[in-house]
């Protein structure tokens, strides 16, 4: 890869997790970056291909230990590490470094839902009020401006998508809205656990979490702010036999006398100018496949034969737009590049 | 197989199928099954095994043309042909054979709705008069009297056990039922198809004939008869990877006053002595796993999140309860044998 | 399941991996079955539909520690623990008892051998003399005998069967032998590990332990056994996506003037009466998917374009004839049944 | 995607197969690629997203029937027919285009043993002698002088890396190479067949062509030019469920002395410098999973437990290195373009 004059130098802490090498995978591309530290401190000594072997050809600097990186030399930090251990690192990292955290520790702005929903209080409830929740394309001005991004869930960025727009256009009921998710496994992570082998998984799908998963509180956040009231929503996924991908069927009622076409037409006026997200046809709907390996999300809407209803299908690939893609897309926002920057890959299908 | 005296000579019409294969591994276990005839036009000449390799060990008859079979040697027609071929075929039967049809033939009583969504004229309207919609556990004491049983569809089967009790019960609103089903790729029949190849099939997922599917007419009659009106569903399938399964998640509001635990209490009471129906722990959700190759439904009620509405979750395995095993377990009845005779294996997993 | 009146009292020993609850699977349809016993140290107290709820209709003892069991109503005693802790526990057992364990630990009857691959001193060495190792179309006659049976690995189950006969017919040279072995992930049991997360399985294939896997020795012991003299085998596993099934490629050079009709011919002979082992006709392979679910060995011949050799393929599923469906063979014999009792379930396909 | 000054014009013909797309995935990430025609003659007048939803969001221009072509207008051809149809349509191209032919059509230079594999006389035997077989490894200067490159097909790509350099270096027996091959199923094309439906592939593997598929020829041609005299080899395929990947497994006697070091040896000099492809460790095998959607080739080198005997394991992923990317490197060389333009991004996992 040719690399441009104006590089960004770069920390990825705990780089042996499936958001750690999707953000080297697609930074290997990025013109403007240079990957300067990589931690993970069970592997620490070892080369990253070493434990992803499919990174094997790069010029990398070895994994090394969290408190081995030396900051001076950092201008952006990554943050995998998993949920509840990200607050206070963050909290003591030098001031002038930007973040972009991929765990779920800055995504609730309000520390008491947090608390309700983590089981612990926040351990960083100041940074919590400079943190900026970065769907890429419903908060662009806010993140071009921050110093914290939280970089959202996947399940969440696959709702609030088409949702918000919709609130925002009052074309929808508040109420009723029950969001059917269908996702792959590395959403789960790589840490080896019996729910994940491959004989749990394959030819299979079963439902998980319902009424009480994680990304509901998120996803209720974000409708609620564009609602000016609250919302409370149904939110079920599934996981199923893929690696990479999420699926959303969302099911809405209809306000204030719109129609599946004026749900169809406010979307794609929205969506118009994105490089990222693309609306159908109406009446068609999206694969997984179509986006996997790519920073795309698709949406489809169809009309119910439920009088007042409509189906929307919204598909994204977890560890892309759902997670690293969406970071790289902050990150060069945050760092006034152009947002399309290292994310120019075509999805890869089949 | 040690097979008993009392022994029912069988044809299977349709034989080259996946649901036609899926009645001979059946049935080769079935102490009383016979299999006296096995029609394939195309493949007529072949041995079975030549189609089905899986089913190499077995001392079968040869496939023959539809028109080479003889009658008299036949008590039971089990009839796989596809959609929109069988209505004359089965007309021109004699009256001393009982049938259990696998097509879609003569599932809906009303011909003008046939008419209206399979796109032609029913052609054997005064026979769609005897004919009994067979979901066993819902008409048993029809079917031990029936001559011509409508085998079910499979998405209708998966949902009408939970919903018909709930609806007889009075305990959900009928006005906003939300099916949102999630398909293997066996219900797509054996025929080679650009949409069904392992490439376009596999590491994804995506909603096909939404708002249009054929199963949704099917699951409204069965629901309008249980209410005594007509009742509209969403019913939006999904295509996944898996060869065999059906989880339909089933998004419904309360009605009366009654709570999840209510939905719960009746369905557990109606389905207590059945032997292939089990509902779950209240809160516990089935994987399609754990169904796999076996004639089960299980069935799980979790409270939503949203005041008023509970989630049902079911699964069958499609070829079994949703196809061959549910015309076996019909074949039982018909032919005054204990139901569950030949389809006590249990579920194959991993 | 109606039961007969010879009854077999049995213990599984370890059932909460993937071969006890196939165990379990195939002795819920075996007519002289009682299983008695449970035993899961780490999930006692609970039912087994807790650990496998596909398992949930059963009527079955709940999981207990292996110091609650009752010896004195067991008859039978399989065991599935972990390779290396089987030894003490079988010397401690009372006489009285049959035992058929699927582990490793007396499947290697010199005891050197066992040190040098396991790691370990044999901690039962005395025992080891009266193990028989069970395939049991090669020895059973002296199964019939057994107290103990040492059931073989899956690998060395696909290997064995057509090499044995062919090695016996002095048809193949013995210094060159090559076995491409392609597995599925249940044989590397249901303990969670990285490497077979869904994730890293799916999609792909990897060759592992070559030159080192320790179903060598034992596919060695039973060709030098065959051969009179010490044979040394290339044997190259593979981890596929796949649950079940085992397909060995087994490359073989003919001796003694042998063609590979020879070969076929050999095998069609061996085995023309066997219910389990099924010879195709000569140039025809079979696949995995033939015999999935099955107590089946399916075995091809095919001349190579190399002069003077030949390719043979087996198949198997490794957790059937693999394991727990030979187990189940060889407590038939051990008991006196007809071997093929509850084992005629047929291959699970699609 | 910013494009540079020096632009091809290229014309993809037989854009609605699985390689086609592939060409358009790779060039559109391409900075000297400019797709001027793409056709397709039965979805001739669709846009190409309408056939392959994931290449929606490019500016390409819509398909069209091979006639319609303005050849003037063109200066590099993607040839990505049916094998068979390819010969003559070249033949009748103008002199100016620079073609690479990803067809089997002008790969065998001997076109005796063309019509000995194909079934038919070659139609353009004069033009047979002015193409070049374009391993680009193995052919780097003749494919920069050719106007026609043979793009190799994927078995023989994974074959011929790893084994030509060691008959050049005479340290393998040329009498006795065994190449056991696993595919992933997108080799098949796109085509409906039976036999690549979802159902037939998933959770199961089988060989095919055993001792007859049209690219043992292919491989034997590459290796007896080596060797300077004939060779034949064992070749056998086998259909697994993945998508993309090649795993070969080739197992071979050593000569003159050398030992599975010296060959390792002899790999890591010889591609020392190659961008895409690397010598993993001695012992350590690949995955396929570490090369899908890279043009990445890996080999590995075992020492075999036979004496004089070594395990050789090449991986590629076959629509990659094995077919398109090869394609677009070879376009690079015809070009005089650096090799690795449009070719760098890194491996796709999980």
């Amino acid at each position: 890869m040719t690399k441009g004059t104006n590089q960004i130098k770069i920390a990825i802490i705990g780089a042996s997790g499936y958001t750690g090498a999707e953000l080297v995978r697609l930074l290997a591309c990025h013109p403007n970056a240079d990957i300067r530290a990589l931690t993970a401190d069970r592997n620490a000594g070892k080369p990253l291909s070493e434990v992803f072997p499919h990174l094997g050809g790069l010029d990398l600097p070895e994994l090394i230990k969290l408190d081995a990186v030396d900051w001076a030399d950092i201008d952006v930090v990554f943050c995998c590490l998993p949920h509840g251990t990200t607050q206070e690192f963050i909290a003591s990292l030098p001031d002038s470094l930007k973040i972009i955290d991929l765990s779920a520790d800055f995504r609730l702005s309000n520390i008491k839902t947090y608390a309700e929903w983590y089981g612990h209080d926040h351990l960083a409830p100041d940074l919590q009020k400079d943190a900026v929740y970065g769907i890429t394309e419903l908060a662009r001005d806010a993140i071009k401006k921050a110093r914290l991004v939280a970089n959202p869930g996947c399940y969440p960025t696959s709702a609030l998508l088409p949702l918000v727009p919709l609130i925002d256009a009052k074309q929808i009921d508040t109420g009723n809205i029950i969001i059917d998710a269908k996702s792959g496994v590395t959403g789960a992570g790589r840490s080896a656990k019996e729910g994940t082998l491959y004989a749990e998984v394959t030819e299979g799908i079963h439902a998980y979490g319902v009424a009480g998963h994680r990304h509901a509180p998120e996803i209720e956040q974000g409708l609620s702010a564009a609602a000016g009231s609250d919302i409370i929503v149904n939110f079920t996924p599934h996981l199923m036999p893929m690696n990479r991908g999420i699926l959303s069927t969302i099911y809405v009622s209809l306000a204030n006398g719109a129609s599946a076409s004026d749900l169809h037409a406010t979307l794609e006026k929205k969506y118009a100018k994105e490089p990222f997200v693309r609306i159908l046809p109406e009446g068609s709907v999206p694969h997984t496949r179509h986006v996997r390996g790519s920073n795309h999300c698709l949406i489809g809407v169809v009309a119910d034969r439920l009088k007042g209803r409509a189906v929307i299908v919204s598909v994204i690939d977890n560890l892309v737009k759902g997670a690293s893609g969406q970071a790289v897309q902050n990150m060069n926002l945050v760092c006034g590049l152009d947002e399309t920057t290292g994310l120019q890959q075509e999805p890869l299908f089949p």
